[in-house]
């Protein structure tokens, strides 16, 4: 610790001199600047210290590392290391994770695991308990995740609070597994991220006043504004799929930016190598005409505000040396990235050792052996329910239909586009299978299938014909879990993704030229529609309607109730 | 609590309708808008729901409460039931207290008298913990307090963090028992507040980077923006002596206004009745052209994002109610105001019931028994040091000077204005007492004597003859502490401060108009100081330059050590 009076003056490890420093706290620019740096924290800016080593900025703006306040990195399917090494070159220096898809496959040991993978990175991983484990009763997760399974980890200083409340019913109907979730994380005085799409009015002040402080599920300016006016600090979102962030932005003005924060929630890895990360909600926000002062508040400064992260979102003497260096607001590109004072990337390619891949966790596909007999769906002489899925839409209608029938058997009909559709319980062996018909693939041939399917990720299938089919249902327990395209008793394509089957344990790039390969696929196979698995991993999750298949049958989610898939006239 | 989902529609006990928000989130006014309150908090804003009771405020503004964010209760002389009874009115619903000086007088005693009397005011009263006590080794205060006699209150909810870290050459010379207490705050992630005039540069930054996050104490705009650029909350003080507002206002912007806050520090009890508290810094603020948005950012909104306090600052559903309701910026005063949802003083008159005076606490005042030749200076053939005491100023200069000797004893000189000073030790019956001379009151006659004496609040006697100084002694032995004013052995003025010979036991009137008698009396003796006792409170305080007298004797505070009171040619 040195000697008395050493500590403001005993030698730094580097100076970054010829500064332009984006002053969150005053609001303003500091021209001609030094930034001093010590132990991997800003020891003082313009305090004339004295440093071992010295780099000339040559006039370039410094700003604090970017933060992305709410995200699931298992929707990259890579792991946090490898996660860490695409978005690190974009300056995005600290991650505010919601691991609630590993832990709705592996509970406890999932949230475990999501710890320990990050422990040692050069990016910030912090986590946000996952608070709708399981997320519903219709379907069967891999565990489930009460607050006194919440309790141990609220110890950890990477665990800030309580992940999105989506069951915002459950709050306004006061269901008390739920209100012990928030009164632990409430009393504990620390952030409760919420999940409110297009609640308003008394609802939503009933949220509130619960203690639920954030929202990213806002579409339009009203609704962002009338979340920010009653308290809430609200997330603009930038996802692969949800595209929030323009529409919002007439909401952001200097007077209410301070309680606004970037987030990306679910962004596949391709979109974060190529097109960006936190960086490229700050090229959206200025390209449309933020304030560059409002923009770095919104991209570093408020989600410490919200999540109570003590020790960033700012250059300040005693904060992590943090830092996103660029020459220019009109084409923003961020050129150095530090990490505690430490280059970490520079001209997109990272320049720091990224740790191995953490110790495997126990395998999660564990399915209940299988013969073709179990995609046998009989024909009742009945009608028979559809989902028809449609691109660019998670939502799905509820059609009703004469099944195709072949010796006895309801089976695939290409003629109008309806396969035969399996959700398989993936997690304790139960044997479970839900079984129903799905429209609007396109599939012409062979199977479709996916441990990834929300929010319960049970293995979820689609094909023409069962030898495909079953084929799907072997690879991907073969592999452990993952993506895989069948035709016949042949692997066409897969992707294996054995942690929790939800993520990969190989490298971004293999990930994302496998990905590549699904798109030319789908492409080559004339499928409608254009992210068919993607598609499929929704058409499991019986919170967004109208119907859906679980492990345990069809859901009408608009009436909240399981449909038997046979239908009397 | 309610059936389900009947929280969110149960009946309110009060509509406020037509009101004029302040929204302190998103920066604007929402007119034509109604506040719904429920339980004594804000239950929805324009939600349309349905009141026992509704109240028409005609357009009116309604603003978040006001809080003062830095407060020496003991300053007004009051007790803090009778504190609140003058503030309220003046739209203050929260004051963050530290309790400085009865904590320098009586120690854990002191600082649980001042939490239970302040627990059950309608005026919300938070405590920072003092963090000096004692200030220095130089005297003798009543009590020490170590981090860990201050473990204990971490635990109430109404203790906050640790009050001014005034030590700041503790903090840079890195003194153990300092960063101790420090340490203690931080980790338990509660703020710490600093006290550090004129601090910069390298030694600031040093400050900051212990976790020190705010300021007082600045006194010019440029000061104010190193601090606020380098992360700390600058707080803008209107005390009674101390004025600051209006020379920082320049630093003060809507793009830094989220950064500071508004503070009294110390403030009388008559202009806290008359001029106003929080309610005068907004009038002074709004006079000079802050934006009302800024304004009221600064009064409400700032000071529980510092703190940590989760349920005020803001009308936002789940907070408490505590309302100020107003006309216009031009003329900026608080017509009525609401505590907890109820009305709790309107046009300056408060309208609830305050509680009675807390349970006495213990004697304070503990002397040797004295004699009159306890006051005897002999003369030694050599010069004296002298005090010169400044109007309207704390700095003192150190001069040397011949003493007027009568039958061997130095004794006071009027000519010129030459007078002997005593500082008596009170806490603990040692019988110290420090002699010397102090020039610059101006007193012509009799003996001026006070128990507030910053910060060990020892008794502080100055006077022309010993009859007056010793009846100046005993009278304020027998009230147990506070003001007194003797002219030989009578005694023509006191105000007996009997709790911990700091505040009064009666109310706010009694002490505003006894003070006001002090007043006529230094006003009728032509004293040169306009207030002697203010002055003197501060002469036995040796951290401000440049010669002050403790019970200890005299110190040179320039070289930071004692001084004999005579001095060798």
């Amino acid at each position: 610790m040195g000697s008395p009076a050493q500590q403001g003056t005993a030698l730094c490890d580097l100076n970054l001199v010829n500064c332009t420093i984006i002053d969150v706290f005053a609001g303003r620019f500091l021209p001609h600047s030094t930034i001093s740096i010590r132990n991997g924290r800003i020891a003082g800016i313009n305090d004339n210290l004295e440093a071992r080593k010295t780099e000339d900025m040559g006039g370039a703006y410094v700003a604090p590392g970017l933060i992305d306040a709410h995200v699931h990195i298992e929707s990259s399917l890579l792991p946090p290391c490898e996660y860490a090494r695409i978005v690190m070159p974009h300056g995005t220096t600290a991650v505010i994770a919601d691991p609630h898809e590993i832990v709705n496959v592996l509970g406890y040991d999932g949230m475990r695991y999501m710890l320990n993978a990050s422990q040692d990175l050069p990016l910030d991983v912090f986590f946000m308990i996952p608070s709708c484990v399981p997320a519903t009763d219709f379907d069967s997760a891999g565990a489930s995740f009460y607050a006194s399974d919440m309790y141990p980890f609220l110890q950890d200083t990477r665990v800030l609070g309580l992940g999105e409340v989506m069951n915002y019913p459950g709050v306004l109907h006061r269901e008390p597994s739920l209100l012990d979730k928030i009164a632990l994380f409430r009393n504990a005085g620390k952030p409760i991220d919420g999940h409110a799409p297009g609640l308003s009015g008394a609802d939503l002040s009933t949220y509130i006043a619960e203690g639920i402080g954030s929202d990213h599920e806002c579409t339009t300016p009203g609704e962002a504004l009338e979340k920010v006016s009653k308290g809430m600090y609200v997330m603009l979102r930038e996802g692969s799929t949800a595209r929030d962030l323009r529409q919002l932005l007439p909401a952001v003005t200097p007077e209410s930016a301070m309680r606004f924060m970037f987030c990306s929630d679910d962004r596949h890895s391709n979109d974060l190598r190529d097109e960006g990360h936190i960086d490229y909600c700050l090229r959206l926000s200025l390209k449309n005409g933020m304030d560059p002062i409002s923009a770095f508040r919104i991209a570093c400064a408020n989600a410490p505000s919200w999540f109570g992260i003590k020790d960033m979102g700012a250059i300040r003497p005693g904060y992590k040396a943090d830092l996103v260096c660029f020459s220019s607001f009109e084409n923003f590109h961020v050129e150095r990235v530090y990490k505690n004072g430490k280059l970490a990337a520079q001209n997109g390619q990272l320049v720091v050792e990224m740790p191995k891949l953490a110790p495997p966790i126990r395998d999660s596909v564990n399915i209940k052996w299988l013969t073709s007999e179990d995609f046998i769906i009989p024909d009742k002489g009945k009608k028979v329910r559809v989902i028809e899925a449609k691109p660019d839409s998670i939502l799905t209608e509820n059609r009703v239909v004469e099944p195709l029938v072949k010796n006895g058997t309801c089976v695939s009909d290409l003629d109008r586009d309806i396969l035969k559709l399996f959700v398989i319980e993936r997690h304790t062996g139960s044997g479970n299978i839900g079984k129903g018909f799905i429209s609007g693939l396109g599939l012409k041939r062979g199977a479709l299938g996916s441990t990834i399917s929300h929010d319960s990720h049970n293995m979820i299938i689609a094909g023409v014909d069962d030898v495909s089919i079953f084929k799907a249902a072997r690879h991907l327990n073969k592999i452990k879990g993952g993506l895989v395209f069948t035709i016949g008793d042949q692997v066409i394509l897969d992707l294996p993704l054995p942690i929790a089957g939800l993520m990969s344990d190989k490298d971004a790039d293999f990930v994302i030229e496998r990905l590549k390969a699904f798109d030319m696929v789908y492409h080559e196979e004339g499928m409608l529609n254009p992210e068919p698995l993607m598609a499929l991993s929704f058409m499991a999750l019986p919170v967004i309607p109208k119907l859906k298949l679980t492990d345990r049958g069809l859901v009408d989610v608009e009436h909240f109730t399981t449909v038997d898939l046979y239908v009397d006239d």
